[in-house]
């Protein structure tokens, strides 16, 4: 048993066999195979080294062929490897002992030799490891095969791990077959927090490496209430988290009672409550529980779904079926937010020059740069918007040319659909996200040229804080109380009065029930969050009165050290609803 | 010949032999050998080729021994190419055909190589191109071996071409050799434009991938006007950069007659213009152009010169130095910035963890995680205090929190100071870097608490605008004239004002004459510049008024886009200083 310690990110516990998501999308889904299957299992892993063997052949061929012979012969090197009787004695031996399946126990022996050669000490020696996992690739690949167990074709419930879940790799899961997520890094406002947060399923981020100590098939717990995984749990362990597991599934029926309850404050003052969503199917999780609409549909998946660039017809059937869901209440589509830790893989050679990602070419920046991108999601939002509410929302905006060189493009898709006859609403609201401090200090600039402002606390408290949010050497300086914060809110929210516009707060800080006093104490009237913290958002929200939020706001802003907020707003919760928390609901 | 466009960070013209330094520091000073060389040196080739070959063998036993035969072979591989006789024929006929040298000869013939492989096409086949990379170098440290020419001792100037020039590399450069530098990325306020700043020799950054197309001994010309870098230039264009240096030096000759005015307005008000450095030495840089004092002493090299951590006595010599230098003017010394783009070698491990160094582990908050490391470097400080006008200040606050962790070291150090019986002085200024968004929202409350800010305009026009300066890809969106900066920069001037503090502007907009105007409008009184930007700083103060400082300050704050307040700006220096520009003085 092996217990490693991380961010709990989104809450419950799961466990299950692992399913280990690698940089090459290798997933080993089974450890063990039947005692009468062994015979087979073996002569399977031959012919899986012999093709091995032909492949590498194959290459020593064209390397000599191009480059002279004394190249080929690394390939030759390589071939005695894979061809070596010690190799295929050791994975033998695990799968006729130990019953593992021959990518288990492949798997296990080439980490062994992974390992050992980078623990050798020697830098040269070191480098080589690479040749050793580009072996255990090529094998796996051909263990696989064609019956590689696919992502979006899992038959059996499992825990993904990986070092970190990328977009891509997860847009094709088989959701209802992940019970839970682990990676080694990632922060609370990471994408595979997000990803996990919308599927509702545990997830625990930032362990630290750990993918080398477990194999796929490994049994796992994930602990989303106290960020851990174990590995290799025993029996009392396993026990009681099945125990957790019941507890916390019947704490969430209790509140699903209250969660269709109106969003006004106690004195009458309505703040809606909208959901944050990354799928189609997700407004369903929202609507369900009382939200009042789609505060931030997030498209990158449209994006990261496949290696194609998706089509206009894709976007507008993804749009169309929100649409649909939402029944007549509003959508803010924000247009694609790709870069930083979102890149699909035809973008990559866009994004990799810089050193911080977060700080480059992403989101709107990235649509500015690619306007055939750009319209294709344009055009599709204006075309859905005929059949509802939609409204569109740009990321990132740092200066107010961006701005109005985003606002041109709309005028030139408007006009391209004006000419091709198709059926659009031009008469929808577009808005920005203030995300960057930039905006936020030019708030009443942008208020006079935008229809409202959605503020995204996750990346604005980054750069403000200038604190990578995924980066566990600094996480601790994140957070949303920092003083700094709530005067950019402040500045932006009196902005927004000024011109008459709506304000939005999405992000976590949304979702995060502390924060609900003091953001309606700022003026705040539209909160989006994720659609699992909806209930509790708006259960807050109608034990307020609006004079006492102000009160609770103002004395807020007098603290000027983020843990004395915190604290402070931590308590008042406490005192404003009690009975939201008299069974140790977590926060 | 063949013509790179990059960015220009440092001004000049040069031109020079190449030495490129390449990750593992091999530089190749030599091109050609005379003609009755030529047998010794192919005969030092086959040496060379023999003791790789020897040394690949021993790798090989040791692969063999530990891991098994099978892993050993990999080994026996590369020793196949590099005794192959083809590989050592096509280097002969370079020394024999074109009197290259043994190193020069060599690396091009790997270089084609790598080349080859890297552009097959197949994956596989081209990460196996760091086989050959390693291979080249082991042959290069043969070759160099002994006789391998020093950074630290180079006997001939050179034009030093990088991927990216790491202080580390750097530091130990003898620097009265450099002509120039060109490297592959970076941007205008990157480390490596600091550093050429420093030195005072042009500079080209961010040129993309060139250094496969040349070798070490290559003819090259640097030019830190246009941002170009010109390879094996044809003789006419090395004739007309001859001219245009000669031109460049006679400039600068009838600036210098101007240096030592005082830096007064017209109207009376003293502006404070102090230097920038690196380095003790360049104390005189700053001072024989009539400097105020050092308004930004960065002790980053202080870590980075050599693999160990400096002792106390290291840093107190340094700081002896400078006090001794500056001559009772005020010295600012900057605690420990490391991280990002600086990181030393013993600390790697510390801010490997992040996606995003920029918003990772560094600066104060790795000095804040060390304390050892950084009570070392202040005790230095307020020992070096007692023989001149020394001030201290962190870089990189955020938070109060941190503020107030720094200033509890501070009295941790002061005890440990006063037990030893040491002589130090417990009263000089202690003050902040406002390079966060955080901190200058907060600095009404950091006003509170600090001597003095001093604006860090690089990272805070970073954070503001979530701009990578050193990425290509967006680095036209970093721009000190965003009308956000200049928000900032009043709020910080406003809070000092009003608990009577001073503020200097330090970072790359101090060195940029169109913002002293601006600067000096919104209430800046001193400015930290880089040396050689100082004369002209003065010479731009000398022609304002405060009145009309103020009035530009005040219009260019009614401008909502950065390119307009730039251009707004620029004009109005021309109006200001026309005489500064009647020989096309670069802007």
């Amino acid at each position: 048993m092996l217990v490693k310690r991380g961010i709990a990110v989104s809450p419950g516990v799961n466990f299950g066999p692992a399913l280990i998501l690698g940089a090459e999308d290798f997933r080993i889904p089974r450890q063990f195979v039947s005692v009468n299957a062994i015979d087979t299992e073996i002569a399977r892993l031959k012919s899986a080294l012999d093709a091995v063997c032909e492949e590498i052949a194959e290459n020593e061929r064209l390397a000599s062929d191009k480059l002279g012979e004394q190249y080929g012969a690394i390939f030759a090197a390589h071939l005695q490897m894979v061809s070596s009787p010690r190799l295929r004695e050791e994975i033998e031996t695990l799968i006729r002992e130990k019953c593992y399946s021959p990518e288990h126990a492949s798997s296990r022996v080439f980490r062994r030799y992974t390992k050992l050669v980078q623990h050798l000490g020697d830098n040269y020696l070191a480098e080589r490891a690479s040749d050793i996992i580009d072996l255990e690739k090529r094998l796996l690949k051909q263990l696989l095969g064609e019956k590689r167990e696919e992502l979006s074709n899992l038959t059996t419930p499992i825990i993904v791990l990986a070092n970190n879940l990328t977009p891509s790799e997860t847009a094709g899961l088989a959701k209802e077959f992940v019970l839970g997520f682990a990676t080694e890094v990632g922060g609370r406002t990471s994408h595979t927090s997000i990803l996990a947060g919308a599927l509702e399923i545990p997830a625990v981020v930032g362990l630290g490496e750990f993918l080398s100590d477990i194999s796929g098939g490994d049994m796992v717990i994930v602990d989303g209430n106290n960020g851990e995984v174990i590995i290799d749990p025993d029996e009392e362990t396993l026990a009681k988290y099945k125990d957790t597991g019941e507890r916390q599934r019947s704490m969430a029926a209790r509140l699903a009672s209250r969660r269709k309850i109106r969003s006004e404050t106690k004195d009458g003052t309505r703040i809606h409550v909208m959901g944050n969503i990354e799928f189609p199917n997700e407004v369903e999780h929202c609507t369900e529980r009382g939200a009042d609409g789609i505060g931030l549909y997030r498209t990158e998946f449209l994006y990261l779904q496949s290696n194609t660039e998706p089509t206009e017809e894709v976007h507008y059937d993804a749009y169309c079926r929100v649409v649909q869901a939402a029944q007549n209440r509003p959508i803010v589509i924000r247009t694609l937010d790709l870069g930083a830790d979102k890149i699909p893989r035809g973008y990559r050679h866009l994004a990799k020059e810089g050193m911080n990602p977060a700080l480059g070419l992403r989101s709107v920046r990235l649509s500015l740069r690619d306007l055939p991108l750009f319209k294709t999601q344009l055009r599709a939002i204006f075309r859905a918007a005929v059949h509802g509410d939609v409204r569109i929302m740009f990321p990132l905006i740092s200066t107010l040319l961006e701005w109005r060189q985003a606002k041109m493009i709309v005028g030139d898709v408007l006009e391209d659909l004006e000419e091709r006859g198709v059926e659009f609403n031009a008469n929808i609201p577009i808005g920005m996200m203030v995300e960057v401090p930039a905006a936020a200090l030019l708030a009443e600039e942008f208020a006079e040229e935008v229809d409202f402002f959605s503020i995204g606390t996750n990346d604005l408290i980054q750069y403000t804080l200038a604190v990578d949010r995924s980066d566990p050497a600094v996480s601790p300086l994140y957070n949303s109380s920092d003083p700094s914060i709530l005067r950019l809110i402040k500045m932006v929210v009196e902005a927004a009065k000024k011109k008459n516009i709506p304000v939005t707060v999405c992000g976590q800080m949304s979702s995060d029930l502390k924060s609900i006093p003091l953001l309606a104490g700022l003026g705040i009237r539209q909160i989006s969050a994720t659609p699992l913290a909806i209930p509790e958002v708006k259960e807050v929200i109608r034990h307020l009165t609006i004079a006492r939020a102000e009160e609770i706001a103002a004395h807020a802003m007098t603290i000027d050290v983020a843990r004395d907020v915190e604290s402070y707003l931590r308590g008042e919760l406490y005192k404003i609803c009690p009975d939201l928390f008299d069974e140790e609901l977590p926060l």
